[in-house]
């Protein structure tokens, strides 16, 4: 089945108003392109929660600070429309940087506190550029339900919050990170990695697999768990982003002092060469690189 | 015909969806109650717009600054339903604080730049306070069109940049200021006013007027033109809060060395005795205090 390629708001928002006229509840999986085996899994899952799935392919410079690598972004709309076609989308909804932030746009949409830590204290501005994207592409498209990836795991409760505070009724799915058979979570960034950088990113991952399993032996300490992440990260020549355990719903990262008593977030940024990654895991949760067994 | 009044946004979500089934277009006006007639004539507008008009009525805490009248902003909800009815209102929406800004909510909506002047010079926080909770109304209701006065002239333009900034598929209709048969122009806080004060208060609407006047005897000098006003309002023992000239889509005010060239908003704000009043006009535009023929 073949989905449609639209590229302004305008013809956007008449297919979707004609796919609400029959019916239909619309799925949405806001993406920057560069789609790969993560993203189709959302779109996978948005299909079964709705008739029709918009997958949106926006690379959002708002997002991005000076230094980074918006020119750089991976970019090949027609691989992109094959892979969200062959994944169930119906729509594939590629606006220019014009139709998005048109000449004179000065709105923004921003959340505090949960983005104050992890990696909104390296990147300024970012998730005011996520949510106000965000927020743009729920009001174009009118979804029932909305999938994001929980790799960006301050992106989704940042997102969850957006939605709950505005009133927008949207459901907000977060769907478990999917990683490669030896762990290394997708990410569109692992294009960058050279295949000496691939083996050093495996650190990431195994050093999470392993606070895990201390977690679970009963450790409990912050400060050894954190040391366990980020000694391995250090060995392997990454340059440690950050390394934080966290409350997983208020993002308030956690003093070395503390033990751990609730439900407790690791979170992980580390550059491997000049390629920026993330990974996370819910304590406790089962971390092995199997494919996961449902969104929540 | 009677009006539901209703106080949860779940209860407000599944009165209009029900109405949206039915194939109802919905029409919204935010207020803050102590309705008006001025109010009343944007419900009269928004039912000539659609099957179905919710009045909101919610003193917003998040737009009064520290040392302004939210505590002494006048509040009668029966008086209030019983004059919204009366104009064709079919929905009152009359939530408490904690239902729209609930325990740990975060998110602004902002406009900058439109902010910048006129009552956002002296307001700070005041427009995010609007946007955000017009955002989350809208979001609530899910209107097809909403009506706001135009004496709030700045909170109109900064509304209608959200609306089409944010992609929100949703009408904005300013609506002309209604006036008493003296010129003074609607507001809830005219309640305030001793009847010294009322008397004071209309050297607002005849120095306008009489700004107005010179417009279109062909005075075109910025600093004359606000001369006219601000003379008039220091003679009646105002306070002014500001007079300007200024951009009526940018909202940039202008320098008194200049000529004026095209449309021009002259808008004011002063203080008799504890109230601040504003009031406002197109230079050109028909100023006399009658009834004015029609929305834009």
């Amino acid at each position: 089945m073949s989905a449609v390629v639209l590229s302004t708001v305008e013809q956007l928002r008449a297919w979707t108003d004609a796919a609400r006229g029959r019916g239909h509840r619309i799925g949405v999986v806001p993406t920057m392109g560069a789609l790969h085996e993560g993203h189709l899994a959302l779109v996978r899952e948005a299909k079964r929660r709705a008739e029709d799935v918009v997958v949106t392919i926006f690379v959002n410079p708002t997002q991005f600070g000076p230094s980074e690598d918006f020119a750089a972004y991976p970019r090949d709309l027609a691989r992109d429309v094959g892979l969200a076609e062959s994944a169930g989308a119906t729509v594939v909804f590629a606006p220019s940087a014009a139709e998005m932030y048109p000449e004179g746009e000065t709105t923004r949409v921003s959340v505090a506190e949960l983005t104050d830590e992890l990696c909104g204290r390296s990147r300024p501005g970012h998730f005011t550029g996520v949510t106000t994207i965000v927020a743009k592409l729920f009001n174009a498209v009118g979804p029932a339900v909305a999938v994001f990836g929980r790799k960006d795991y301050q992106q989704l409760e940042v997102i969850r919050r957006m939605v709950r505070d505005l009133l927008l009724p949207i459901e907000i799915v977060g769907y478990p990170i999917v990683r490669e058979a030896n762990g290394l979570a997708l990410s569109s960034r692992n294009a960058y990695l050279s295949p000496e950088d691939r083996v050093r990113a495996l650190s990431i991952p195994r050093s999470l697999a392993a606070a895990n399993g201390a977690f679970s032996s009963g450790e409990r300490s912050v400060r050894v768990l954190r040391e366990t992440v980020r000694g391995a990260l250090d060995r392997a020549g990454l340059i440690v982003g950050y390394v934080e355990l966290a409350d997983p719903w208020r993002l308030t990262v956690l003093d070395d002092e503390l033990l751990l008593e609730g439900a407790t977030l690791l979170a992980v940024a580390a550059q491997v060469g000049k390629t920026r990654l993330i990974d996370n895991l819910l304590l406790g949760e089962d971390s092995s690189p199997d494919v996961p067994s449902g969104a929540e």
